[in-house]
């Protein structure tokens, strides 16, 4: 690891950090195991370079986010890691709920259900948790 | 058109006259000549109930539906209609911008690129007709 | 529920009981507790005002999902349930298994040998209930 | 071409000349120009060993092609060959309207949008040719 | 099974030993359960009539596999047993980890980061049984 | 542009131009003119930071890449930059034939047929240029 590029990383980590939990941390140690150049260049090439750049509010990007794959339906775990970097960014349950489910006009009723189902999920492990968002 | 249906009719209608400019009305006209029942039901049951609905802004939706739009990558005239509606609830040509470019995280770069130079045209249609937005 | 919506619910709920049978009452009170208004539009948007049209057969429709399902790919929860309601609307369990397999032509050989997956799965579940069909 | 395969091959183009019109034959020259054995393969495997069998009606398996190539939505050539194909083994303008429009419940309203135009299309063209279905 | 058609059977049988170990027996038993034919058809149009080609040496055309299935996402069985073939047909594990991570580039981080996860599980279950490759 | 960056950005744009003859430079170009810093970072993250990588040859990449796009089918123009850059890496017109027919096989035979049309357009193309490879 270059000097120039531990700036980037660092930036990264710190977008990582915002939107992801303690969860996450878990998922970088096992994506590393088996790729760890590829789990670097997420933190830097994406954390980094795309998803802390000023023009978008991280609100809006995991807003996005969450549209996106549940719309394209076929990344449950990163829909459910998103779900949550949405509760941690600020967006309330109701407009995560209406979120996934205005899908179903883009992608169709059974992604949308795949979607609720999922984020159903996440608000049960969180009230069980005892944390509000 | 029943009655009692007319109401949820007008509703959605007012909604597409929201995010989209006289484009659309062609377009609904195009799509009644060969499914008219299919026509009217996107606007009652598309844009009077799901897209009518408080629980989100129309900007956030528009995000989110040029985001799954761009990431799902196979109806660009769709895409162009939302990047258009995008302009013309409020956001701002450099957040669409931004969230089609992230799009390539999620979805790939291609898919990205694609939707970009969709963004490109709109863009370039709306400086030739000298509106702004 | 305002009264000039709830016989487009009926409607509907009638067309959810011909396709599916108490697996998804379950199905739509699960929904229902994530998203009940979505649930409730799945009822009259979708059963009632789609798939309760007279301009196409129950038995013509599931078919027809069964092999859209299929060659999607992304939904193994929704296909096994239109896999059951194809049964219960009067297709054979030859006719399934060779719509599911035609779909290698269109989706390619993976989403067939999944969709095969899953018809074998309903049909052991209704040799194991002693039920037909 | 070895005499085994020879009556595969007659077998598949018998189907061929069932579903696909006169449009069919220029497509596999077109094909057979850059890829000559995936053109036989095709009419082979794929119209004698799959199309041809005898567990479901060609009407049955045009109306399923119909519905999967809709919902998928990124093949417009063919989508537009099958509506074609639909119309010559015996399923009607309004059914091909209404599978393509009931698509927009399991791959989304832009998916359907797509498929209608391309129906609405090919019904042109075949109002301008004189023809009838 | 006619004779003229028992030569590709075994032609392609014999492909499908080259890739796949005992693992495919069960996988082909399985399918053969709920459809025979279709089972069969695999055999001798996918593995005889296309796999079995010289025009692609085997191992390019399990790299090309990998990096597709893993690209579309939706099918982790098939990918599973194509990143088995991948090694049976002499790619090494570090070729693998990297043309699943380059499919970041063309079908998003998500599609990649399942990928790789698949991969590293067929690596452990390599290593826990004592193999190489 | 920083200086701690410029040094990906030459490595990477000596991939592209191994890649990609001039036909890139003014996609790029293109691409520019509405996502300036999204053109840089493909150059950068995706050419220098994936593609160069020593891990898999030049041609091994675009065998994968020209099998991936072809199977997921809804970018005919990146698919066509990469038939081409298939072909500057050394890749045989037979070989891309193949790959592209062998996905009909994972991703169905329109994903297949719409990759071959355009590998047949590069190739004219080509021709006409009096061009060899």
């Amino acid at each position: 690891m270059t000097d120039d590029t531990s700036e980037r990383f660092d930036r990264g980590w710190a977008t990582v950090a915002k939107i992801n939990g303690p969860a996450r941390d878990q998922q970088f140690r096992s994506l590393g195991e088996v790729a760890p150049d590829f789990a670097r260049w997420i933190v830097e090439s994406v954390y980094a370079d795309v998803l802390s750049r000023p023009q978008l509010k991280l609100r809006d990007r995991e807003l996005a986010t969450v549209a996106a794959l549940a719309a394209m339906g076929n990344s449950p775990a990163q829909l459910k890691a998103h779900v949550e970097g949405a509760l941690n960014v600020g967006l309330g349950r109701d407009e995560i709920v209406e979120v996934i489910s205005q899908m179903a006009v883009y992608a169709g009723v059974p992604a949308a259900i795949k979607g609720l189902q999922i984020a159903k999920e996440v608000f049960a492990e969180r009230d069980a948790a005892g944390g509000g968002g």
